[in-house]
């Protein structure tokens, strides 16, 4: 379990030297096409567009025809580097100091990424080029933007062709301080509300005359409060309700306002769907409001889905390179914010790992040089145990 | 009982027709200063100034130089009238229409001050110019707008002059619906706070690396709107509390806030101070926060004092006043807004009574002819009875 014929951190290098924020290509597609390509993987270039969203290019390249088919899905898009200057190493020179490699994208995702094709190469050497079934990379470049044009319409695309996948891993960082300790199985679904409640305004000295409708907020949000939603299951985290903004924007403060309004959002389990949600919420803020002579009125926007791949041959595999590499016992977790995995689930298993998720989106981003050689082990060990039962390394 | 010698028509007509919007003069207070000199009053002119404010004429006048000492309180500037088009009159033309006359101010107050000094006029032509004491008119052009350069530095310089009071009337509408079922004696306080928590921002997927300071305000604002204050006494309603706005202003919706503030106002009887408030709330929120680990920091802003005029001479001949014209017995009241009345209490008993409340501020403000010749006529049996015991009619 030594280091690979290829050089992760290479890869990760020459990656973060491309200036691709979103929805900008700037070269990392070519980049990694160009040694895919080298390594034999047919490559096709995607780019979608859409009214009102960037046009964005895509990469999805695949070696082998055979099954199981395996897929590598992660993005090569990064957030804006903010202040360069508040950066102690520019964030797309990729210099690395101290053992530690710096850049925008070093965490999420490019070390992911560079991790995986090192992994890959790495395995294809062992294979003479030909794995024992397919390893395809689905990469895109409109992760961190709006998410429209980029591993969706791949997905179709690829269905539209004929490319079945039976598992995949997505290369997000999932591990909060330490490599190994988090698999990501699922997600808590997300629901946007915004409940708005109507009252009748009024002078402060004639309370009588009017209906403080903020009285009545108060009253529908603290019931919305009142109670935790569950008390979580086996693959989730209890669901859980924040109210994100309350703005009424009354100026004047002898006034009574006639409206106010709250957004909240709530994070939620598979005990629950937006339509239970939104009928429980509906009902407690009846009840809040009943002889109030105020009422509330909720309005969502469409949901991110909650998902589960259970517990089976991909996590266990995975798990199972982990602990050969690290020594730790992953956690399968559901935790945490959405990423592509949300897309993939509808056309097979799909779990996430990656790198450690410290300095992802902050000024200074790094990924310490062993980590990332690690990562590469861990999926080249993956691959080893998915395609040659542990016996193809 | 029948009309006066002088018409408040015809006055109040004179003084709609000058466009006197705070802080303009407009021409009102010298139409006014013209009549009162004309039946024998000695003038004065109190311009006043500060930093921020519009400089403002305010307009004292006295007549007789006795015991008791009778004051009528008002103001001539109005608010603006707004869209001109919208009003079925122009706004300072001073028409009448089917009984009624029309304008800015016809209501608030220039038909209040017409009336009285109708009153006066007619009280002198009896008294022969020598009244049995003093009346004199307090007349600010500051009332609907910050009120610094008014009332209450009038009484500043009356008091540097001299100038002792034995009794007030403020002429603002008092009444709701009909003439002479109410006299204020009083107003609740006032008191403006703003509560602030502070949290912990993080991401909504995240909960527990974050503290929402949106649901500890929610349990602030509702611990203070748990249970009524108090149950009102014999002068005042009850105290009240009402949230006049929330401003999270937080855009993003997968973010829990820092911070979260509110503004409240507590309209209070003399059951309470400002003091005692502020420990109330204080007290309220430390309670329902606790274990949450925010904390609650509350502002205000200085507050208007809760004042009575407990029963006394001025209310017992101003209700027979009522009663002789009207056949109504007034309620003492201290409901409803603020009014100068606040500054003039510091230096003698006052009460307030004047035309209905109906119309003010709103497009075709305006008064009844009836009305107005019997709110003169109830201010003229007020005279006769304060200075000669119902005799001098």
């Amino acid at each position: 379990m030594g280091s690979l014929s290829e050089d992760a951190v290479d890869l990760a290098q020459g990656l973060i030297r491309c200036k691709s924020v979103t929805p900008e290509e700037g070269g990392a597609l070519d980049y990694l096409q160009g040694k895919l390509e080298a390594a034999g993987f047919t490559c096709h270039r995607l780019p979608f567009e859409a009214a009102g969203t960037p046009t964005v290019d895509n990469l999805y390249a695949r070696i082998g025809t055979g099954r199981p088919h395996l897929c590598f899905a992660g993005h090569t898009d990064v957030v804006p580097p903010g202040d360069d200057d508040a950066w102690t190493h520019p964030p797309f020179a990729g210099d690395i100091d101290q053992g530690l490699l710096y850049g925008r994208g070093a965490a999420d995702m490019k070390g992911g990424v560079a991790a995986f094709a090192a992994a890959a190469f790495d395995y294809l050497t062992f294979a003479r080029g030909e794995p024992a079934g397919s390893i395809s990379l689905l990469i895109t470049g409109d992760e961190e933007g709006p998410a429209v044009n980029g591993t969706e319409k791949v997905l179709k695309w690829m269905e539209a062709h004929d490319e079945v996948l039976d598992h995949a891993i997505v290369g997000e960082p999932t591990n909060a301080t330490q490599l190994g300790e988090t698999i990501k199985i699922g997600r808590r679904g997300s629901l946007n509300g915004k409940v708005t409640v109507k009252g009748v305004q009024g002078h402060v000295a004639y309370p009588a005359l009017a209906n403080n409708p903020i009285r009545g907020l108060i009253a529908v949000l603290s019931s919305l409060y009142e109670e935790p939603l569950d008390h979580g299951n086996a693959h989730f985290a209890p669901s859980n309700l924040e109210v994100t903004t309350i703005d009424v924007r009354n100026p004047a403060t002898n006034v009574i306002p006639a409206k106010a309004e709250a957004l909240f959002n709530i994070r939620f389990n598979d005990d629950h769907t937006p339509d239970s949600l939104q009928s429980w919420a509906r009902e407690k803020a009846f009840m809040a409001l009943e002889g109030s002579g105020l009422e509330a009125i909720f309005d969502y926007e469409p949901a991110n889905p909650v998902f589960v791949t259970e517990p089976g041959t991909l996590s266990t595999l995975l798990s199972e390179a982990i602990s050969d590499v690290t020594g730790l016992t992953p956690e399968l977790s559901t935790a945490g914010g959405t990423s592509d995995a949300r897309f993939i689930k509808d056309y097979c298993p799909v779990v996430e790992f990656g790198l450690t998720t410290e300095t992802m989106h902050q000024v200074d981003e790094r990924v310490s040089l062993s980590d990332l050689e690690k990562l590469a082990v861990i999926y080249r060990r993956f691959l080893d145990l998915y395609f040659n039962g542990g016996t193809a390394s």
